[in-house]
């Protein structure tokens, strides 16, 4: 990229930091920024610097705050605790506007061959949650992958001798999709966790 | 997109304004830079606000530069100066280690519906630099669409009286391409200026 002067040489770097992002498409970035009127382009660099210094951790469910205790953690009932890998998946799930409990995001999921255990995930947090009681159900909304799957089966057997019942998000075919064209693994529980009409 | 707390709201905003870039692709910028350190983070912020603070165009060529002349100017001979519409464009002709000669850069084309007249863009300049003598060639790499048909075709009335020998990229099939994928406009253009072997 030695075509390139320096000062954007260097933005073209930082935008292929992006995920997905290649040097062509940093290169589209950076041409954009220059093309920015200078109050614009200082805003989008205060985005920036702002997300590191505002946002941190729910001391309680470990999702993203600017607070002490999130929003969702004062306000919704504690009734029923929906476990997720990552802040994004709160996210995700919140958009729906049908789930009304709160959160739990474990920051990872059991994966031994990456040398991840339960320790290195909150799932400590998430037994303390459930001693101070008043808990129902928890949700495993963790991916339907290796790893997922082996978190969620750990955490059902951590929970349900505590007396609560610990459920999973279904799995099979996705809406508006073709028998077709889905995929053995997918179309195995479908069939295997099939309701009855 | 008021699932998301005020800081990353913003953020995801602010990547919404490059070019390409949905709400979605967005929010996995902005998770992205929660997850960098805070000193990267900072220096993302930094390279923004430093290409706007550090890069002009230059007096000459009109291409972006640190200084008052850029490097090509200073440095290439310039009996052959290659006019193309923007900075971009002299990036990806220097990829190509093709040419040793200098640059024009527009800075738009010819655009009777958008109000864009040869007085919106650099041609005054372009006139200076041939009037200041030296110059044998001008090789027209405007994009081939009708504007910059137009551009090419006003800047050839205009130079060629003065004596200077004006040139145009060629067009045809790109290379490796089919003959059968090839679209009409390209392949009569293909045809028309066909080279005797």
């Amino acid at each position: 990229m030695d075509v390139l002067i320096e000062p954007i040489g260097k933005l073209v770097n930082e935008f292929s930091k992006l995920p997905g992002v290649g040097k062509k498409t940093a290169q589209r970035y950076a041409y954009k920024i220059i093309d920015m009127p200078e109050a614009e382009a200082r805003a989008f660099a205060e985005a920036i610097v702002g997300v590191k210094k505002k946002v941190r951790y729910c001391s309680v469910c470990g999702n993203f705050t600017e607070k002490e205790t999130c929003d969702l953690c004062l306000r919704r009932e504690k009734k029923t605790i929906c476990v997720v890998k990552e802040p994004k998946d709160v996210t995700a799930i919140e958009k729906l506007r049908e789930f009304n409990g709160v959160y739990h995001v474990l920051h990872g999921v059991i994966d031994p061959m990456a040398g991840i255990g339960p320790n290195e995930i909150r799932v400590k947090e998430l037994l303390a949650r459930i001693g101070e009681g008043g808990v129902e159900e928890i949700i495993v909304a963790t991916n339907p992958d290796v790893s997922g799957d082996a978190t969620a089966l750990y955490l059902a057997r951590l929970i349900k001798p505590l007396g609560v019942k610990v459920t999973r998000l279904a799995h099979g075919i996705p809406v508006g999709s073709e028998i077709e064209y889905t995929d053995d693994v997918t179309l195995t529980r479908a069939l295997v966790e099939r309701n009855e009409l």
